[in-house]
């Protein structure tokens, strides 16, 4: 409740449904839009409009494109025969940004999880195990969050795959410019586990 | 930058124009918008376009409704000759919740800020001046946040209003609910320089 105007509350209320933004923030971010209508609501809710009549999910992999297949699927020169699994479309943005990897991708659509009842079947793991034999697949890189669902889901990926192809996951380690003293301990205990020699 | 279609692309980079929003909470909102693109994105398309191009500031007071007039300042029985001064339309809001001001509201739309070059002109503060005159206000109360930009535009504006108009302000102390150990030094010493006989 915000007392204002009707139009202006019912967007309060949907803006305050996304992720990020809880009822206050939305206020805010509604009353600075308002503000600036001309040359940023106005553009915005074009943008949305566009992006929600265009975007879809790619139906071989799940990244979001405008088209049935997207350019990454699409692109002859990235099959590779390696194909890297991770939980959302941020997290295929994230690889992407890296520019290390150069094979196709597989977009689960989150995590295995008893609490929230997501099975198997919620994700796209059956396609996956489709995917592994239509085109060719020697490698699959498991890059999961290091969190209990993302690992449960990269163990019960694997014992999936078991047989059928390579199965790999992300290294686990200090990161880049990381100070041990800011790292939990399981991240302590996963980079010594895999040190290396120098 | 995250390797998405320009278009989505487009539409983070203004979501993360957003107060709350940075680029990172601006691509997983917009991720999850398109995950519902039907019953969350298109219907909050439209709720932006139609504030958009139908929410305007009142002409009198700077309240964000539909009308050149306000509903407020339109109230007849709002006549009462108090008028409350606050910084932008959420504080405007926040007061309606409370629901105990039955009078009129004036919206500075901003504070007094030396650091940001804001003057008398660039906030509403002329027109309060016409406005005490114009409706016959008794009493004006400087409703401003507890900051140090807030406080100097209340002491310019009780200078300025000085012998045309009763100037009160919100009192300052210990909010309902609140526990002293968590108070900062500023509101314990306002609060016992404002104490009260049982
Ligand atoms: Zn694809
Ligand atoms: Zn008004």
């Amino acid at each position: 409740m915000s007392d204002a105007p009707a139009e202006i509350e019912t967007l309060i209320e949907m803006m305050a449904k996304l992720p990020g933004l809880g009822p206050r923030s939305a206020r805010r971010a509604v009353l600075h839009l308002i503000s600036k209508r001309g040359f940023l609501m106005q553009p915005l809710a074009e943008a949305m409009q566009a992006v929600a009549q265009t975007a879809r999910e790619c139906l071989n992999c799940g990244n979001i494109s405008t088209a049935e297949i997207c350019p990454i699927c699409a692109a002859e020169k990235r099959a590779t025969g390696e194909l890297c699994v991770v939980e959302d479309v941020a997290d295929l943005w994230a690889m992407e940004r890296a520019g290390v990897f150069k094979g196709r991708y597989h977009v689960l659509g989150g995590t295995l999880s008893a609490l929230d009842a997501v099975g198997p079947d919620e994700l796209r793991i059956p396609k996956l195990v489709d995917r592994v034999a239509a085109e060719g697949i020697t490698e699959v890189i498991l890059a999961l969050n290091a969190t209990i669902d993302g690992q449960t889901t990269a163990h019960y990926i694997a014992d999936q795959l078991e047989g059928r192809v390579n199965v790999t996951s992300l290294a686990q380690g200090v990161p880049i410019g990381g100070e041990l003293d800011y790292l939990d301990d399981g991240t302590i205990t996963a980079a010594l586990k895999a040190r290396k020699s120098l």
